[in-house]
């Protein structure tokens, strides 16, 4: 399918005469497979906090990006990668001791179960690191996704992303079934529904003489158009597949972190123990570090016959990093600060919606929130862009999401503050009204 | 295969009580895919220049470091990164001057024909993506690489990685050839030999129904034992597949960025241009970044169908980091010291070999050198073990590699400078005469 809120070099109009240039040279270089957010895109020079600022100076308000998840340059993350960065940055062949505490650190927020962890770089290659322990654990190829999944862009991985569209090859191993849909799926019939279909892509799958390994999702379903509720609907789809024989893989890369507030991983407000969690985007605070804890009898014979390297996964620096992000999180409440500034953000645009029939739903967890566009039920692409772009000029920075292109992804730094949850629903209030 | 020069914990003797702990630490949270270098590993807590620290004060002189290629925390690299670090950390769906600039300058260094330039973290990302844009390319599947060929560990990758051993599948698409043979291989067959080893896999191929999409090589071999002479031994494969309907990749992540002196990429000392080259290992002197260039008719329809965004690849705290190893590596003239006391240090270690019948070959290019170990013309890998423990006990690191286990690689920081070479040597000396 095609981005959604991608910016369309075809339409661009009042670009300043530097960016449009910029934008010139950049296609010239990095080709045709980048693309830049907004009708307008953003320039942006530096960050702070919740505020991104453009080569103008402008300020705006990033409600959006959940790599800098603590907040745009945290001095403290900042300060920790800098002090690593100038004694020692080498690689896991040689000992070093924050790698083994960090390790002990990621574990010791997930149930016992899951007693290694295991690091790379990117949320991708953790993902793709998962999918080749539950191929060799199983013996077995078969891996079933949501319909608008992602889980990122290696060959392996992004055959288990739909969310890129048809032109990504999908082999035969890999099956889709519905995402939870919140307007079309009674809340009570969320769970069964999705181990219904389940249990018929696993059925469909062995009807062509292929077995499943594996059962991945976001936990929080965030290409699909974010489905949080009702917490616990995964349970039976989880407890399906390893009944037969796969392994379950909850991607916490967008989830996790504390940004779903009740939770630390999304996949704990399910009351489940995955076999493998993923991790990535946030956990660095942008230092790209990344990777997967799991069930160490999955890994017994891989790690013995097959070993694992990445050059940069799990050096000192990245552990600084992430050591430092998850201080932070402790240090300034920011699991709390989710769930208390996210309820109210909810609240705030639950009241400026009311009433309005072209809104069909208000959902999110923590600081993670979806605002669903309709039309007559049907999905409103046109209002969401609208709406994306209006804030973006108004300096309010989202995206948009979901199969129709009409859910309004709204995911800020988890160090969102009250006045500034104010500031967005103001905004949000503007560009609805300006439609 | 098992990996050579990896720590066994069966045969740990004499391990001081606190890395006892902590290799057993590391162990219960790692998990058993980790692998550590030495009979007794090194526990490094800091690095400067060449030179590398254990915890007990103690100095290594890094010959083996190819990551840290502009010296261990090199001051400029760790100010870039830190002002970035400070300043904006996104991605490349904003506009960002530097990840235009770098890109332009990466590609500066390359033939015309490589006119776009792809941003991931890591070499492995960077093989799997060409691989993904060859296959679209061509409508093709089959890959050959060489027998103990390393590309990285993402699924797709790891397939075509005979090194990791044969517990890791490679299925029906990748054929094997023979990696060049200093011994065994007059210089002047070297490149028709490779050539009608090609030609052989890809009729093997097609006999199978499977069509060749790209030939693959490190461009110096670096896992197959390290093979760079004669330079242009490379040409009659490359000029195959491409009249065979592939592309050629040059797996740039070990010889690029200087390190063999008389290049500044490894492909150019074979005097061809690839469709596509990969690098990554020393772009950021530790800092995780690595990326692609290629034709741009390769990316077209991919780029405009399937997109490629990689969360922190290219991102303004990488670009940074690889700007400032470019500064380096000019401002420091890296590449004529590679050249001269790479030049140097393989005199010195044909001056202490000759004579000997247990060496069976030093060769190398630039600061990347091997020492190939021999008794009655089979592989040594005793020597070659005795070699690097003795050194590494003596304060000096390499490791070593090949299909026998019995060729010392060293491949030091591009810093490394006379003096260093001749302790290095010095070291070498007392090492072989201690066997």
């Amino acid at each position: 399918m095609t981005m959604v809120n991608a910016f369309d070099p075809n339409r661009a109009s009042g670009l300043e005469a530097g960016d449009a240039a910029l934008i010139e040279h950049r296609s010239k270089v990095l080709g045709p497979a980048y693309r830049l957010f907004y009708e307008e895109p953003l320039h942006l020079v530096r960050g702070e906090g919740v505020w991104l600022y453009d080569n103008k100076g402008r300020a705006y308000l990033d409600a959006y990006n959940n790599v800098a998840s603590v907040g745009h340059c945290h001095p403290k993350v900042v300060e920790a990668v800098t002090r690593q960065l100038g004694t020692l940055n080498t690689h896991t062949r040689y000992l070093h001791e924050r790698v083994v505490a960090y390790a002990d650190r990621l574990l010791g927020t997930m149930p016992d179960a899951l007693g290694h962890m295991m690091f790379t770089c990117t949320g991708s290659e953790a993902n793709d690191l998962a999918l080749r322990i539950a191929r060799s654990f199983t013996g077995r190829q078969g891996v079933i996704v949501t319909s608008l999944a992602y889980h990122g862009v290696t060959e392996a991985v992004s055959e288990i992303s739909p969310s890129l569209g048809g032109f990504v090859p999908r082999g035969p191993r890999v099956r889709l079934i519905p995402a939870p849909n919140a307007l079309t799926v009674p809340p009570a019939e969320q769970g069964a529904k999705l181990a219904a279909d389940l249990a018929a892509a696993i059925a469909a799958m062995r009807a062509d003489g292929i077995e499943p390994a594996a059962f991945i999702v976001d936990t929080i379903f965030s290409s699909d158009g974010l489905y949080p509720d009702p917490a616990g609907f995964l349970k039976p789809a989880v407890d399906l597949v390893r009944a037969e024989g796969g392994v379950f893989i909850a991607d916490e890369v967008q989830p996790g972190f504390a940004r779903t507030g009740d939770a630390f991983w999304g996949f704990q407000r399910h009351g489940l123990v995955p076999d493998m969690v993923t991790m990535g985007k946030p956990m660095g605070n942008g230092f790209p570090v990344a990777g997967v804890a799991l069930r160490p009898d999955l890994v017994e014979e891989f790690g013995a016959k097959a070993r694992y390297f990445n050059t940069f996964g799990g050096n000192p620096v990245a552990c600084a990093a992430g050591m430092a992000v998850l201080d932070v999180i402790e240090e300034e409440g920011l699991q709390d600060n989710a769930s208390t500034t996210g309820a109210f953000l909810k609240q705030g645009l639950k009241a400026i919606v009311a009433g309005r029939d072209d809104i069909g739903d208000v959902r999110g967890a923590g600081l993670f929130l979806a605002v669903e566009c309709v039309e007559g039920g049907a999905p409103n692409a046109r209002l969401a862009g609208h709406v994306v772009n209006h804030l973006r000029r108004n300096g309010v920075l989202i995206s948009a999401t979901g199969p129709g292109a009409n859910i309004l992804k709204i995911r800020p730094p988890l160090v969102l503050r009250r006045a500034e949850a104010e500031r967005f629903v103001e905004a949000m209030q503007e560009a609805l009204a300006a439609h």
